[in-house]
């Protein structure tokens, strides 16, 4: 229980909303900004005013997945009122306020530093990268199955890059019945590709490898799916790049040559947003309860 | 190979050009009508001519997979031509000719019957509703991650019925990590299922059975997704009938209940009309050659 912690949720999309059942359900006393054209409202939430001494109290904030942008502007599908996190209003929080994200832009990395508060970027995090890998693959699956005329069983699909995502994307799909192949760099990597029963390329020297396939699925966030890559592929191919923004794949000469590829971050919060926004809340809450555990056992 | 032999292909859809593209690749003579409208042209194909000679020639028929409607008209997605199914014509063709379709309405049946030529209903055999059941899968899956806003993994799913669709259904989305159980009514499907690693639903008494769950599939074809059922579904919960029209839910009950159910029947030509096509044409082939070989056999 969270019973006499203080957090404020300040905007964000469907995930916040999840968050803030999840803090309730654990009795914290939850501050909201950002939220009012919701249509349901939190009866147990009370709006966040940035003039009041509610912030002396704050033990947490959470701020949306993506931050804020480069001038410290919040974001949140929620409202149409610009929030602005100022050093001022960071630096009247108690010291031990812990700022969470899912990611960071050097200007907030940069606030935090002058605020002096501890932030947390959850989407770094091993368990986050890999509990949100399953909403991945089933948008992948849905983006495949929407841009293809031929069934997933039975084609020929290479993914490249045996991470956090690419594990599970090799697993799911080989037990669909693609006929899959993994792109790895390292000999570590190469060995567990072997052990799932699926064939290795090598990404070390991907200009000598056949890469003609169905399906290409990328995971690796630079440019990897180039010339050399696309001329290889039938004209009924299709790329999902799952790499962060801009991908690593040669967009523009998958066009010319016809070969349609799909840039597609960020699919949990879009195909299966209320698992995505349990996966943080779950996440963040045990970081939580953990701090203040410790603070307890400290006393 | 199918040289010399002579083949009419009427009407139809998507799959009808895997078909064509199968015969050539196997050296038939194709003839085609119903295809005016299509881009791309059939180099090897000529244009059926009901008042000619052709008809004379032909080895088989080969109809849309609905079959005719209930005066014999044939359907086609690539033309605006109308055309009639006459018992006439037919009684031209060779005694031997074979007609081939997915389903027979009681028209077409009386009509095969009246002009004493062989009628193959493709939709009927196991393999082909086996082979079908992987695209079914397929779109499944994708309307299930379309129509939620959680993911299959760790959902609770109930598929109504273990037979040729049911079967795929519950392995892979076993796969998936949905947590499977499955409604039969022999003690062999329950038998099956047990040896799946899954929960077993006894739909002999469904009234008794717990039938609370986040996705519901049914594929039997008669009413069994009733008031009972529905009542006990939480708010969120989608329900699936790939079950043929009408289906078996009742979905005046679930519109009632807020609970979003679709009929999705004929999913294999939406989301992967090649790999459709292909099943047809693969199976037809199949059974043309088996006969062609035989023939030669007894000669």
């Amino acid at each position: 229980m969270l019973t006499g912690y203080h957090v404020a949720v300040i905007g964000g999309d469907a995930r916040q909303i999840e968050i803030i059942r999840k803090l309730n359900e654990w009795n914290a006393t939850v501050y909201t900004a950002g939220f009012d054209q919701l249509n349901e409202s939190f009866t147990e939430a009370t709006d966040l005013e940035f003039d009041s001494n509610q912030v002396e109290k704050l033990d947490a904030i959470i701020l949306p997945i993506p931050g804020t942008d480069d001038s410290g502007l919040i974001d949140g599908i929620f409202s149409n009122r610009v929030i602005q996190l100022s050093e001022e209003w960071l630096k009247k929080t108690p010291e031990h306020c812990q700022v969470f994200t899912g990611i960071a832009n050097s200007y907030l990395k940069e606030l935090m530093v002058k605020v002096g508060r501890p932030l947390h970027l959850l989407m770094n995090r091993d368990d986050v990268a890999i509990y949100n890998s399953i909403p991945t693959v089933e948008g992948t699956i849905m983006l495949i199955i929407q841009h293809t005329d031929y069934t997933i069983h039975g084609s020929t699909m290479i993914i490249l890059g045996l991470g956090r995502v690419g594990m599970s994307l090799a697993r799911i799909f080989d037990h669909i019945g693609a006929d899959v192949s993994v792109g790895v760099r390292s000999s570590k990597a190469a060995a567990r590709v072997h052990e799932m029963g699926l064939k290795t390329i090598d990404m070390n020297k991907l200009d000598q490898e056949n890469m003609e396939c169905d399906i290409l699925i990328n995971t690796v966030p630079h440019l990897v799916v180039d010339h050399h890559v696309i001329k290889q592929l039938p004209s009924h191919a299709l790329i999902v790049d799952l790499a962060s923004k801009p991908g690593g794949t040669d967009f523009d000469f998958a066009e010319k040559r016809g070969i349609k590829a799909l840039l597609a971050p960020g699919l949990p919060g879009i195909v299966a947003p209320k698992t995505a926004g349990r996966i943080i809340a779950d996440v963040m809450c045990r970081i939580v309860k953990e701090k203040v555990r410790k603070e307890n056992a400290d006393e």
